[in-house]
C-alpha cells in the first residue's frame, strides 16, 4: 500500500481524494469550488478528447465555438431551462475594477445594462445564433460540437466529480424531423456507450432517465450509467432529445419540403472532466490509480536497474535502442532514471501513477537478452525477449485493456441483482450492495419517496433489458420491465 | 470577384469583415464584443492548435488547466499587472438568479464575499498554485501550457483579432535561473516563429518589444510581428521572460543547489484565435480566403462536372474511387456533389472557403483519365494522369505553401523600407507605405510623441537585425540598430 493513501476498506471517500492527489491527477484551487487539473490528470483528458473527438468527426460533426457569456433574458426563454439552472449560475455584473479613492483596494466598476450569465451549458445562446443560421431544410441537420468550460455554481464540490467550473463537450444539433433528432440522440449515446467500455474499459448500462431526472427543457433524456467500486452509480454521460423546446424558445423555424414553415428538432448531448474521477473509482486500487492503455499517454513506465556505472552502461545499452524503437512505433514511455531513487521507490511512484505497464531491465535481464513487464492491475510479470519487445507490447495492452474491462464488468455484474419488494430494496440500500433491478411504475413524488428512504434514485430504464411483465415495487402498479436503482454520485 | 464581397482596394476594413462572414469563419454573437466561431474558423483553429501542440511537446512542455476565475486580491498582486488589465476584467459578483417577487423577471442573487475575475490571463493563479509545487530545484523547471478562454473587456472589436473573449494558448514556465528563463523565452520565440513561417506561411520579424510595449509584469517581451496586406503590422505571439516578478508577488521560493532559498524565475507566452484573422489578411484575395495546406483540414475541393446521368456515372466512376484513396492517405478533401448547383457557383464557393486545391473532372477529363487541379492562389491549372493523383498531391500541396510563403514575403520586404529621418517616416505612414526601419534610441515618451504624430508603434526591435551604428531618427542620440516602426492592428 502506498503511503499518504487511506485504503479505499478504510474509507472510499478518502482513498479518492489521495489517490487523485497523490497521483497529481487534480489539486485544489484557491477559488471555492474550481480545481485545479494538473498535467497527470489532463494527459488522461487530453486522451479522451482525442478518441471522443474522432467518433464525432466520424459520425458528421464538426467543431466551433460560442461564447462563454449568455445574457441573462435567454437563459429565460425555456421556462424548465431556467428553473433548472438559475440557482447556480455565476453573473458577470462589471467590466473592470477602479481604485478605491485615498485606498489601496479596488472595487468593481463598469456595471452592465444586463447582467451576463456564464454558461452553465449552451443550448440558449447557441439556439440563438442557430436562428440566422437555418432557413430552409437544405441547412439541415446541422451537427455542432463545442469543447469547452462551464459554470455550475455548487456547494458540496469532489475533485473532477463535481466541481463549480468544469471542462465538457457538449454537442448541439438540428434537425428536420423528429425522428432524426430521436436517432441523433440514440446515436451518441452508442458513442458514449462505445467510449465508456472501449477506452475507459468500464462497463454501463446505457437507457432512459426518468422524467424526474431528465434535463431541464429536454423532452427525454439517455444517460449511461457506470458502478463504481463503492457500488455507487456514476452518471458518465447523457444524450437529450429536446424536440422542438429550444427552437419555440428561440423562434427558430425553417422551410420544410412542403414548403411549410416548422420549428427545428434539436439534440444537446455532453461528457466530462467527471470522466477522469469516473476512471479513478472504477480501476483504482490502494497503490493508486490504473490508466487503461487505450488512454494512457505514456502505457509504459521504463525503470532501468543498476547498482554501478558498469551495470547501469550494460543496462542502458539495451534500453535505450529500445525505447528509440517504441517511439518510433508510437508506444509512449516514461523513462525513470533518476539516480538518486531506488528501484523500490519507483515501482511505487509508477504503481501510483497508473502505468498500465512496468518495464524492468536489469544485469540478469540483460545476461539473459529479455526485458521484464509488470502489469499494474494484478502484477502478473511477462518475460519478453528484448528483440520481440516491439512486436508483442501491442499484444501485451491489448489484453490489459481487456482484463480492466472484464474485471470491472465482473464487479458490476456481481453487485447487481433483481428484487421484487420495497422492503429488499430498502435492505439493498442499507446495505450498501450495489445496483438493483426492479419493477417501476412510480410517479415523480414516488420516486422522490424513495430516495427519502432509502437514498437510492431512479438512474436508468435500460434500453438493453428484457421486456417482462412484473409488478411496480412500491405501486404494485403493472410494469413492463426492471429498472435501475442505486445510490449515485 | 465573389458577389457580397468588397473589394481590398475599396475597403480593406470592410473586406475582411465580409470575407470572414461569407466563407462562415465567423459570426457576431448577441453578447456585445464576444463572437462565434463557426465551423469553418474552428477548423482552422483546430489545425493551429494540433501544430502548436505537437511542438509545445516536442520542447517538453505538458498541457494543465486552471480556473477560469481569479480572487480579485490576486490580480492586485503584481503592481505593473493589475494596471495592465484592471480596466477590462469582467467581475463575477453574484452565484444565482432568483426571481423577483410578484414579476416574471430575475435579478442576481448570492453576493460573493470577494468579487471574482475571469482571468484576462493566467500568471497570478497559476503562481500561487506554483507555490504549493515548487519547492526544490528537483522540481524545476517546470513547463506547463493551457488552452483556454480568456476575457479582456474591449470597446473596439474586430472578429477573431480582437474581441472581448478569445482561445489562446498560454504557457507558463518555472526556472531555478536567469539564464535557463531567458533561453525558454527565447525558444518559445522561436517556435512561435517557426509555426508562423512553415505553418501559416506567413512571414514574420521577431524580436524585442520596447519598454513601453511589453507585457505588464514582465521584464521583457518579444513578439513575432507580420505585415498584412494593408501594409498594417499584426502582432501575433509574444514570448515574456517575467524574471522573479510574479514569484516575489506569490513568495515562491526555491531550495537551490548550493541549499539557498531563491525565488523562482518565470516565462510566459501565448498565441490567440487571432491569428486565423491574420492568416485571411496574410492570405485572402476578393474572392475569399485561402488557406495553406498544412493549416487546411480539407486541401482538396472536389467539383464532378456532368449534364447528364451518364456523365454523372463516368464522372463519378473515375472520382469516388480516387477520392477513397485520398481518404486512406490521410489527404482531406470536400466532394461538392450538389445536383442544384452549376460548377460554376461551386467554384466560387470553393474559393470563397479557401481550399488550396479545386480538383475538376468532367467527360472530357474521363476520356483521357486524367484530373484537373487549379491552385487557389494563382488559378494556374495542373492535369494529372488519374492513376498519379495520390502520389502527385502531397507535392502539389507542398508547392503551393512554399507558393503562399515566398508571395506574402515578397510583399512583405516591397513595403519595408529603411529610412533615416523623422520627416521621412513621417511620411511613410501619411502614404501607409509599410514598415519603417529606423534607427531609435527614444524613451517611452518619445516612443507616445511619435504614435501621437504619426500613428506609427514601434512594433520590434528584430533579434536578426544587422547591428550598425546609428542616429536615432527622433532624438539624434547614437543607436546601435534599427528597430521596425508601423502602425499596427
Amino acid at each position: 500500500m502506498a503511503k499518504n493513501i487511506t485504503t479505499r476498506e478504510q474509507d472510499y471517500s478518502q482513498w479518492y481524494v489521495d489517490v487523485v492527489r497523490e497521483a497529481k491527477l487534480a489539486d485544489y484551487s484557491p477559488v471555492k469550488g474550481c480545481m485545479v487539473i494538473r498535467p497527470n490528470g489532463y494527459a488522461i483528458w487530453e486522451k479522451m478528447q482525442q478518441a471522443l473527438d474522432k467518433m464525432f468527426k466520424e459520425t458528421g460533426h464538426v467543431n466551433a465555438y460560442f461564447p462563454l457569456f449568455i445574457p441573462q433574458s435567454f437563459l429565460e426563454k425555456e421556462a424548465q431551462h431556467v428553473e433548472g439552472f438559475a440557482l447556480e449560475c455565476a453573473l458577470v455584473t462589471h467590466s473592470g475594477l477602479e481604485r478605491v479613492e485615498g485606498e489601496s483596494r479596488l472595487r468593481p466598476t463598469g456595471k452592465l445594462d444586463e447582467p451576463l450569465v456564464i454558461r452553465p451549458t449552451s443550448e440558449t445562446i447557441i439556439w440563438a445564433m442557430y436562428k440566422n443560421w437555418i432557413q430552409s431544410y437544405r441547412d439541415l441537420p446541422l451537427l455542432i460540437n463545442q469543447w469547452a468550460n462551464v459554470v455550475r455554481w455548487e456547494m458540496r464540490t469532489r475533485l473532477f466529480l463535481r466541481t463549480t467550473e468544469f471542462l465538457w463537450q457538449e454537442g448541439h444539433t438540428a434537425h428536420a424531423t423528429a425522428n432524426e433528432a430521436e436517432a441523433e440522440a440514440r446515436r451518441m449515446l452508442e458513442v458514449y456507450r462505445t467510449f465508456a467500455e472501449e477506452y475507459m474499459a468500464m462497463p454501463v448500462i446505457a437507457g432512459l432517465k426518468s422524467e424526474g431526472q431528465k434535463f431541464p427543457g429536454a423532452v427525454h433524456t439517455y444517460t449511461i450509467e457506470a458502478m463504481m467500486q463503492d457500488k455507487k452509480a456514476l452518471q458518465a454521460g447523457t444524450s437529450h432529445n429536446l424536440g422542438q423546446n429550444f427552437a419555440k424558445a428561440f423562434d427558430v423555424t425553417f422551410q420544410n419540403e412542403r414548403n411549410e414553415l416548422e420549428y427545428v428538432y434539436a439534440t444537446s448531448w455532453g461528457v466530462s472532466t467527471r470522466l477522469v474521477g469516473a476512471l479513478v473509482m472504477t480501476h483504482g486500487d490502494d497503490d493508486g490509480i490504473i490508466v487503461p492503455p487505450r488512454l494512457a499517454t505514456w502505457p509504459v513506465y521504463a525503470v532501468p536497474i543498476y547498482r554501478n556505472p558498469e551495470e547501469k552502461a550494460a543496462v542502458m545499452g539495451v534500453l535505450e535502442p529500445l525505447l528509440a524503437d517504441l517511439k518510433t512505433h508510437g508506444i509512449g514511455y516514461r523513462l525513470d532514471d533518476r539516480d538518486q531513487m531506488t528501484p523500490g521507490f519507483k515501482f511505487a511512484e509508477g504503481e501510483l501513477m497508473g502505468h498500465p505497464l512496468r518495464l524492468e531491465i536489469g544485469p540478469k535481464d540483460v545476461a539473459k537478452d529479455q526485458v521484464v513487464f509488470v502489469k499494474r492491475h494484478n502484477r502478473e510479470k511477462v518475460a519478453i525477449p528484448a528483440r520481440e519487445v516491439t512486436r508483442e507490447l501491442p499484444k501485451l495492452l491489448d489484453s490489459i485493456q481487456n482484463e480492466l474491462y472484464e474485471r470491472a464488468k465482473r464487479f458490476s455484474d456481481q453487485h447487481t441483482k433483481p428484487l421484487d419488494t420495497y422492503e429488499e430494496l430498502q435492505r439493498a440500500m442499507e446495505e450498501d450492495s450495489g445496483f438493483v433491478l426492479c419493477h417501476w411504475a412510480g410517479n415523480q413524488e414516488e420516486e422522490n419517496r424513495v430516495q427519502e428512504e432509502t437514498k437510492a434514485t431512479l438512474r436508468v430504464i435500460p434500453l438493453d433489458g428484457p421486456h417482462e411483465a412484473g409488478k411496480c415495487i412500491l405501486t404494485g402498479k403493472p410494469s413492463s420491465q426492471r429498472v435501475v436503482f442505486a445510490k449515485a454520485y
